[in-house]
């Protein structure tokens, strides 16, 4: 597989590079079905909502290869579990949706649906590599030379196919010769910033600072503007990502510094009115309570572990899509999307 | 030692509970010198401004016990050493001076010297232990029944003589029967909020919730107030204190949230005029890339690591102390202390 891609579709098996164990060591898993799939996905081998969704649409085509009878029953089931795998990562039921759509038709016989939804996890991954080349060109027309650019988690490639939504707006503004710092928050509890971003931000030999995410308001003010990517996006704009996005946006408004969400027209869901609408994914306590297998608090804690939150759409000074840079008010200008 | 107790001294020695260990294990040093005690002060072994500025009393008057020849300019050797092992707490240039002018007391015979610094060291600690049930008791009378508290880093019995400064006034407002909730940050890089102030809550049996740094913004929504310890107060009000406080603050102010900072007078420096004045501490990075000697990004990563963070006062709510609730402006609050 090549160097820079967090998965492809192979000789009928899915390959992932295995995130959690980044940095320490690059390591694939193939994928033999979608139990296998929801797995990974729920482990966070595979993450990044644009990268999950295309995850989803493989691992469809991947079930329609082998089964021969009740082909369509059996797909429908699969579709209905993978969607359940993350809950707030729209991109997921996006691309399902999708393919559903395909296994719906009941024009096409059960002998070419297997053709057809592999050439339609295909586009679907294609897409959203077009989308990403898009949104880190659009988004770097943004970034001044000589900028420091803060971000949360992982948006690069590791998250989404081709160079990734926020971080590749860094790569698309380095790429220019226009002079970048990045300021990487670790992002607990799972360390996506420290383990992800740093190792992308590494490889790439784009100089780069990690810090605690507790240290955001003391370097916001040395900050020239914060890239973050997105999850799921209302209709008014409100933006579920990963948790700690809210206190960066609410430190980034407090300093003035412009505050960037990055995200393909997949990670839109219009059938949320507000950030209200979306539901945020709980996961285990012991993603807090130990840090790579070990304990930090009290065994018994009781601990609060969402893995996003919402930030209000008035927090957001612009998102960038692959089709265009929206600016508020945002009810407005997603409408036109 | 006493179950509740950091630090006592006892036979020459100074017994110190190793906050390193904990939560896991309760473990204590007996410190024979003052090359052991700058050692357990700089590896956060004792730690809290409040408490390291009774150990660093202590740390003299040990020193003082043993020395027959050229006493004096052997404890002012030892002084300066003990002032720079931590740059930003005041609290131990403070009790050093304190202890300094016992030394420079001519009148005094060298062979009453130790007796006078034991004294001092004794009182000292008084104090900060009458301080410190003082500023619990006055800050109790903010905290309402059925609040939801958040909190930073520690500042409970461990960080301060008795009961602590911020934490203190949650054992007090406890102890007074108000239903109480804390939500402990777990403060990186050291993961003080998880390992010793969810331990401190667990064994007094108060409900605490434990959440990562990042998850601030998100909780504050339901937080009532938000209490915090300061490392030095500035003339104006400005607060140093552990890094990731001023994000605090700024999250709380944008929620309309109370912030307090609890600290007793030695921890004013009159001599810094604003917050620009505070030196703040560059610690190791290798704090911030290995949790608990675990490696958490690449190796070679540029770290940024300052200890603490400066809240300018604007938005601080009010300073609780030992004599009186300070309140805005403080630059005539402060004043008049």
């Amino acid at each position: 597989m090549d160097n820079r891609r967090a998965l492809c579709f192979e000789n009928n098996r899915l390959i992932i590079l295995d995130q959690t164990r980044l940095p320490d060591k690059v390591s694939y898993n193939n994928l033999k079905n979608y139990q296998e799939v929801i797995s990974a996905i729920k482990q966070l081998k595979i993450r990044g909502a644009p990268l999950i969704g295309v995850a989803a649409a493989y691992c469809i085509a991947l079930e329609s290869q082998y089964r021969k009878s009740n082909l369509r029953s059996h797909l429908r089931k699969v579709a209905r579990a993978i969607k359940l795998a993350r809950p707030t990562a729209v991109n997921l039921a996006w691309a399902v949706n999708r393919m559903l759509s395909i296994i719906d038709n009941n024009k096409l016989p059960e002998s070419s649906l297997s053709m057809s939804l592999l050439r339609e996890a295909s586009r679907i991954e294609k897409e959203e590599q077009d989308n990403s080349y898009r949104i880190s060109c659009l988004g770097a027309k943004l970034i001044k030379h000589n900028s420091c650019i803060m971000t949360i988690c992982n948006t690069g490639w590791l998250a989404a196919p081709n160079m990734g939504t926020a971080l590749g707006i860094v790569y698309a503004a380095w790429k220019q010769g226009k002079k970048i710092k990045v300021c990487v928050l670790e992002t607990r509890p799972l360390l996506q910033g420290a383990r992800l971003t740093a190792y992308e931000l590494a490889q790439a030999k784009i100089p780069y600072t990690l810090i605690t995410d507790n240290m955001m308001g003391t370097v916001m003010s040395k900050t020239d503007a914060v890239l973050v990517g997105a999850d799921r996006i209302a209709k008014n704009g409100d933006t579920a990502n990963k948790i700690g996005t809210l206190t960066l946006a609410i430190t980034a408004k407090y300093y003035n510094v412009p505050f960037y969400v990055a995200a393909p027209s997949s990670s839109f869901d219009l059938s949320c009115k507000t950030g209200k609408d979306i539901i945020i994914e709980q996961r285990n306590p012991k993603e807090v309570l130990y840090i790579r297998k070990q304990l930090i608090a009290p065994q018994k804690s009781a601990v609060y572990n969402p893995s996003f939150d919402i930030t209000p759409n008035k927090l957001i000074t612009a998102i960038i899509t692959e089709k265009v840079v929206l600016k508020p008010p945002f009810i407005k200008s997603i409408s036109k999307l």
